[in-house]
């Protein structure tokens, strides 16, 4: 068992977890960042380093990768200490600033307060289970869309019956050749609007809707060609270019769940005063989070992580008001920073 | 009477008030910017346009004024109109949705929303009330700092026992030649910290406390040479190059105080998903609002402007939900700008 303490764990090392350690330090509050997988810069960095980002304020455009190297050297005077590669397994609450973190690594950390900031990375989504298909996954099986072009001039079934299932199937329709919506029944998730679009141009032959579930699927030359739909007692075969699959998501992060964290769909509750979670202690910044009017922005994240540190600093001494200083005369930062070598144009 | 119509009136052009134009721009809807100042950039170009500022997220340190002109670029796309050197002297609210905004330019914008993003320049300096005084001002007699280093070498006189008073003598000390700090009692509403070092400096002989108010002054050959201090019954003089005075703010834009908005102290309260305030259709961003936990950082006038948008945008049309759209692949950002001619390192 390898042991250490440091005031704040962070658990999620991408865009908002790196603006964390900086408003952290700022609050005088040390950090060690876990992430699962073995570099910082999460989603930006492993799914998308070339994307460029417009609208991260005052930066009128970027990369993902190089608005990651930014965050990562603005928090760098801090020292925070990145435990990579590891998966975050248990959380002990001893009482409410003393907690410990453990990791499927055998590392326990000691710390006051616990920021999960694991973005949509914490959750995977729910697969189609039949046996075998998982072979096509990203070949003709998708459970997210990169590149719609993709599907242009292509037979498309989109399986699921929320928003994400209605939003593709209406914005592929215009594009694919033809897009057959499949659901368990008629009883729909999705935007009232989205469904009313959707019967209309099932109703003008422009797209078609089926009541089912796949069962089965055939498979010619490699290629997934056809999949069996039981339907009201009977099995139907569907030809097929592509399949996308919309079941929705599940916590990949298995102490999400076990902490009984009052959860909003897929995001855990906060409030917008701290961004702490319904348990004292522990809180939760950026896309992983839910509260009226919540919108998965970077820049939402990085306003959630500011206050986030105010209220852990001001949770470990009440006795006075954490003031607001700026940053061009902290002295805390400027302990740590020689400004002369920072100065950019 | 100058006519014309937009879709929302912004009330402030500092750097809260840009980036408002570039949300509400990647909603789809116009704007039209007004300001009391002949120029952008409010405060951060008025007042400090050489600081540095490194908490800005992604950007590790920035002058205030390239911060300024980044976010003038970023909105530049949505071509908002800019109304500079005038001020709002009324807003007429029609219903909800339509409100007439008149300036003192005998300019009348009609509009779907107002935001308010005013800032710290809602209001002004509360002044020094010794009659006469007011020809010193940015002459000898100020009540901000713009460079300090015209403090250099200087005697300097210090009114107010509030942050901003203690925080520009104790940054002023080490290259004055001389500080004295003046408050009506040793009651100061600043940071323990800092009146902590303030005593410890008086204590070396570094640095001088007198409690008293500044009744009268004396001029020689057109200086202010002279300020004279009541002080527990007796009087006074003091000699000295500079006067700073730090008493607080109030109000400077009328029509603030006329809309019987809902206020916190100076702020105007807002509620933390749509940003709206009291007055449906009038919403505040940046400094100028309150809520509990609003800390008076730019990069949460940055959030707040951004869902302020969204709401704006769900206000005017109410049928279906607005999707959160990436700016990678937003088409009405597309449309605007190529984007090989922004690419950035």
């Amino acid at each position: 068992m390898n042991k250490r303490a440091t005031d704040v764990v962070i658990i999620g090392a991408g865009p908002v977890g790196l603006f964390q350690v900086f408003e952290l330090g700022l609050q005088g509050l040390k950090a060690i960042v876990i992430d699962s997988v073995p570099e910082i810069g999460g989603q930006c960095s492993q799914l998308y380093p070339e994307k460029p980002i417009y609208d991260i304020p005052a930066i009128p455009m970027a990369s993902a990768q190089s608005i990651v190297n930014d965050l990562a050297k603005q928090a760098s005077p801090f020292k925070p200490e990145y435990l990579l590669s590891q998966k975050v397994i248990d959380i002990e609450k001893v009482r409410d600033d003393l907690f410990y973190v453990k990791t499927d690594k055998s590392v326990v950390v000691e710390c006051r307060a616990v920021i999960i900031a694991a973005g949509s990375g914490a959750f995977e989504p729910v697969r189609l289970k039949v046996k075998g298909v998982e072979v096509f996954e990203n070949k003709q099986l998708f459970y997210s869309v990169k590149d719609k072009n993709r599907f242009a001039n292509k037979n498309v079934v989109i399986l699921g019956g929320g928003d994400s299932a209605f939003d593709w199937a209406l914005t592929l329709q215009p594009i694919a050749k033809s897009v057959l919506l499949i659901h368990r029944s008629s009883n729909f998730r999705a935007a009232k609007a989205s469904v009313v679009k959707m019967e209309q141009l099932c109703d003008n032959y422009e797209m078609q809707f089926l009541s089912g579930q796949v069962v089965d699927y055939q498979q010619e030359d490699g290629l997934l060609s056809k999949i069996i739909v039981q339907s009201s007692g009977i099995k139907r075969t569907v030809e097929l270019d592509h399949l996308l699959v919309f079941f929705g998501l599940s916590p990949k992060i298995g102490p999400i769940a076990n902490w009984h964290l009052a959860m909003n769909h897929h995001q855990v509750c906060v409030d917008t005063e701290k961004f702490q979670t319904s348990v004292p202690g522990i809180y939760a910044v950026g896309d992983i989070n839910y509260y009226p009017g919540k919108r998965k922005l970077i820049l939402s994240g990085f306003h959630e992580a500011a206050l986030a540190a105010f209220a852990i600093k001001q949770s470990m001494d009440t006795s006075k008001r954490v003031a607001t200083l700026y940053t061009t005369t902290s002295p805390i930062l400027h302990k740590l920073i020689n400004p002369e070598e920072m100065l950019v144009d």
